[in-house]
């Protein structure tokens, strides 16, 4: 039996407790209540002020449509986390993220994910962080690696079937991941889809980085030809190689999601002149842009099928009378700036390459060269008959 | 009196609270404990190992060095914040960081800062952040605006003497603020203390920015010439202007930070080409660059002193025989690049400024011009005695 005194000192510590619970708790999840509707009210407790100006100031026409809009992020490391960041206060509809890493105190030289993270899956952990910033985004995520069969199924499954309404396709996707063989499975699951999407990447000595814009049919895919990063990187495969461990700075990879970031909000709310390829070489300040055709011998079916589907498209489009955009100078769609020409590729690693030479603006050069393992040239849509499964296997040899 | 059971059941509670106040504490501040000395071994433990991994990838010589550096961050807004995260996480010696302003959800479109910090100063939430992220970093913040007399004292005394090692002045000052007189104010006191630091900037329409290095009487200071800002931007003046809501986005702020902070990484770890301009047209992702000397009729008597001072250390040193630097190309000492001269701002503006004209590559333009409203011309160090307080009293009515 306890007297009425010890009786009071025990509730008196648990309202102690209680109180500083609420305490702590209220410093670590106090995140502000959803919003119904976009204000562009000049008010200190609006978190949208800052993006409306952005109407007033004739950027955007209409820039609450970000709210309708769903993007995917393939890829929740260095870029990818920021790259959600930014979307997530940009204010988009939906966010999907995909990523099967654990949070490592190895990942803290770049921005987003902290100390007290390590151990957790990266899409849960950056789930919690962006709820926290923003209620109003919408989250779906999925802790797997879409390259395995099972998963990439599954993948495919929620590009074209996990939009805003459920059922309907994601209006973008965004590569940020930091290996071929993801990057190939991206561009199988877009060429069948039919899904436009953007590639990003950093160079393993952590110093470069590129953006790309892919249109399947239109604008070379990631089959078509070896990808194209800047300067003399050292072969991408190498990366998640045993005993490698790449460089990478905050700044390198904050100035890819940046510029990714930015070709995305310029293409949903369509403003300024959206960029095919844009790199970054951060020893010299050099920012090389090109843009590449389709490869009409693609060993993606899918692509020669794009193909096919645009040129039709194209024919069947009347000649536009009056150019929409024309009071916009186009900066990069050729290389107007008197870069020159020079590939630090060699001749015969160009020959053995499968595809069409592309032309690399100084500074750009190709990831690696693709052997010719089979006849790719003078496929066309019938006679490539090969299955998925086999497009996969393939991937998995390359 | 209580019965044994309800007293036990206060005590089971009060564990439970105990235990559910630690956990939840754990997730709060369980940052990693400090590490006496960068390790380059690739563990997943080891938060230094991607930045140890720039020696063996020949981009750095010495990345520990960067431990023995002092930044000061003035401005702890949409550019500084991040760039005091990244230097964070890039392992920097100490950073000072200056701001007056508290964090409000109207901030929330820009990187680094949460709601839940809402109604915190800017620099104290800072601070809690970034020691969470890395434990290893001095910080001193100082919760004032610097350009008020006794403030703008006290600034250059820590600039000054704020060093890792006490009485030693700081590496490298920059300036993340968003208006005219702080920029000043950072000027005056580095022109006056021939301390070298860099610039940024982000215009009021989100859609573009700059950073720039400015050397006291080696490159032209902010007095030397208006500053120069990317493509046609409104009046910096009005950016604070009661009504006058400028717009921001979380990707041209990025992209800023990150390249002013790879810009400081080049500069102190001695490693590629270090930018005297650079800056960002996120419209057309078009990234000019450009350098500027100084003016010999610079308003800042210190300017002009230093300028003074760094032709007699050129004219006495011998000229070099072995450039350190020349297997470098340097890519933006001169507009090499073919870009077309082409002025934005009208022959008389220019004429009315104050300064030699610059010249000015495509894309970049003056803020405004500074009307002349004194005799300039031919002042030299010894007849110009104007005091700080004539500078500061000067630059407010600017």
């Amino acid at each position: 039996m306890a007297s009425g005194s010890e009786v009071e000192k025990l509730h008196s510590r648990i309202r102690e407790l209680e109180e500083e619970l609420r305490r702590v708790r209220s410093t670590q999840d106090t995140h502000r209540s959803k919003i119904d509707k976009m204000s562009a009210e000049v008010v200190d407790s609006n978190p949208y002020s800052r993006l409306m100006a952005l109407k007033r100031m004739g950027i955007v026409e209409d820039y609450e449509k970000i709210r309708s809009y769903t993007v995917a992020v393939v890829g929740v490391g260095g870029v990818g986390s920021v790259t959600a960041e930014m979307l997530t206060r940009c204010g988009i509809g939906k966010l999907l993220l995909f990523d099967y890493d654990k949070v490592e105190l190895a990942n803290m030289n770049r921005l987003f994910f902290q100390p007290h993270q390590a151990g957790l899956s990266k899409v849960e952990a950056a789930e919690h962080t962006l709820r926290n910033i923003n209620p109003d985004v919408q989250f779906e995520v999925h802790n797997y690696n879409i390259t395995t069969m099972d998963n990439f199924q599954h993948f495919m499954d929620r590009i074209s079937k996990g939009g805003l309404k459920e059922g309907e396709p994601v209006d973008l996707v965004l590569s940020c991941v930091d290996n071929f063989e993801a990057r190939m499975a991206i561009n199988t699951a877009c060429n069948e889809l039919e899904q436009i999407w953007m590639e990003s990447g950093v160079s393993e000595n952590a110093v470069s980085g590129h953006i790309q814009l892919v249109k399947p049919g239109e604008t070379a895919c990631f089959a078509c030809a070896p990808p194209l990063v800047v300067a003399a990187n050292i072969d991408e495969k190498t990366l998640k190689r045993a005993g490698v461990c790449a460089a990478s700075l905050p700044t390198t990879m904050g100035v890819v999601a940046g510029i990714l970031v930015q070709n995305v909000l310029k293409y949903l709310l369509n403003f300024g002149t959206v960029s095919f390829y844009l790199g970054y070489n951060a020893m010299q300040d050099y920012f090389p842009t090109m843009s590449m055709k389709p490869n009409p011998s693609c060993s993606d079916r899918y692509c020669v099928q794009r193909q096919a589907e645009f040129k039709l498209k194209e024919a069947a489009q009347p000649k536009p009378e009056v150019v929409v955009e024309e009071e916009k100078p186009v900066v990069h769609e050729e290389n107007n700036w008197g870069i020159e020409l020079v590939s630090e590729v060699s001749e015969e690693e160009l020959k053995e390459a499968s595809g069409p030479v592309p032309v690399l603006p100084e500074g750009i050069t190709v990831a690696y060269t693709i052997p010719v393992t089979k006849p790719t040239s003078g496929v066309t849509v019938e006679d490539s008959e090969q299955s998925l499964e086999e497009l996969m296997a393939q991937m998995k040899n390359m």
